[in-house]
């Protein structure tokens, strides 16, 4: 009698381990660079998209995925700006989820022009615990943290500052009119995440913003950093 | 042969909604009312919360159910002002969930000595998305809104905005910093959820804050209030 045994590996992975894996292996093929972008609602990172693609990119073709609950507003900024973007709603089929998943980010690769992009960057839902814990395929994780929410954030949440390759702290314009210690910030970031790479700017006045237009840059341009 | 027949009612309750009943009953024989507070990370929940407590709330004996995902930062503010709090945690047993749900309240009612209060504030985990899906209870919920996270949110986080009986807008005092238009973020709120409650304040100033203590106790002296 035959016998066929399927042995489950000992590394067996989750569903969204998974289809992220295929969403890379999607991406390596057209060689696309993939950033997901997080941060707390109103944080400011399609500000910050603005003010990096008004800049210019140089020879880096940028794309942007644009995850929200419900509606277009962001990706309507952003297509001003003759920026390929393509908005996924979480609300429609995924019940208003708080993030993106592996398979959300699926479901919008046949509306992304792979080809024709060098960098993707996945602005994901405004939330500061779920999203950090999806990986969707992406080369680097960054955040944007803004100084009108506190010292604390990376205290209360330390998965996502944990989770990021780079903290933008952003509205340092704010600054004189908060009572706020960016020194405390750092320290605290520090605290959750030794050494992470870390940037202060304003999107609304462009102060730092060629820091942030510079990583993205080099993210496009890196070559075989691991998932 | 004698037949038992067990009808399931067209109205069964999902777990949540049962275990908010209970909390509820718990809650209504101690004669205590319960706000759920929510917002974003760093909206100005706590900060609020310091301001009316230091104006003092009159005859209304209140405490604090403190959800956050890590930490005591929070509950540590607050018990400074003499108020009673509790601290819940989403992280340990709970999964570092983004949001408080009514069995995660109902673990914390042991701790907190309801025959003291009149009014317990429960300031849920900064989320403009979760949060809103879950009674715990409540006879109301309270959301704050800063005017640092632009006019758009009520459009894209509209289930939230909805659920709110009280919307308060936060942090007023830096509106001459910022291309913030007020009247847009009211037209934006009216569109999502026509007519409902809604004040202006700054924590940091003290600026309307009297309103959101009035609504408070106010809130602990309304009687048979359905959840």
């Amino acid at each position: 009698m035959h016998r066929t045994r399927v042995r489950v590996a000992e590394d067996a992975l989750d569903a969204n381990t998974t289809i992220a894996q295929a969403n890379r292996a999607d991406f390596d093929r057209e060689s696309v660079k993939v950033v997901n972008l997080m941060s707390a609602p109103g944080a400011g990172k399609t500000a910050l998209l603005e003010a990096v693609f008004r800049a210019g990119m140089g020879d880096v073709r940028a794309g942007v995925l644009e995850g929200d609950v419900q509606g277009s507003l962001d990706a309507d900024r952003l297509a001003h700006l003759h920026v390929p973007v393509t908005q996924l709603n979480t609300d429609g089929g995924f019940g208003g989820e708080c993030h993106l998943d592996a398979n959300m980010v699926r479901s919008a690769l046949p509306a992304l022009a792979l080809e024709e992009i060098d960098l993707l960057v996945i602005e994901n839902v405004g939330n500061l615990v779920c999203p950090a814990e999806f990986r969707v395929g992406e080369d680097a994780k960054a955040m944007v943290c803004s100084v009108t929410e506190g010292e604390d954030k990376p205290l209360k949440y330390p998965l996502m500052f944990r989770a990021c390759d780079l903290v933008v702290v952003n509205k340092i314009d704010l600054l004189p009119h908060l009572d706020y210690d960016l020194d405390k910030l750092l320290n605290n970031l520090e605290a959750v995440h030794p050494g992470v790479e870390h940037m202060a700017v304003s999107a609304r006045t462009g102060e730092g913003v060629e820091g942030f237009r510079d990583w993205l840059v080099h993210a496009a341009e890196r070559e075989g950093v691991p998932a």
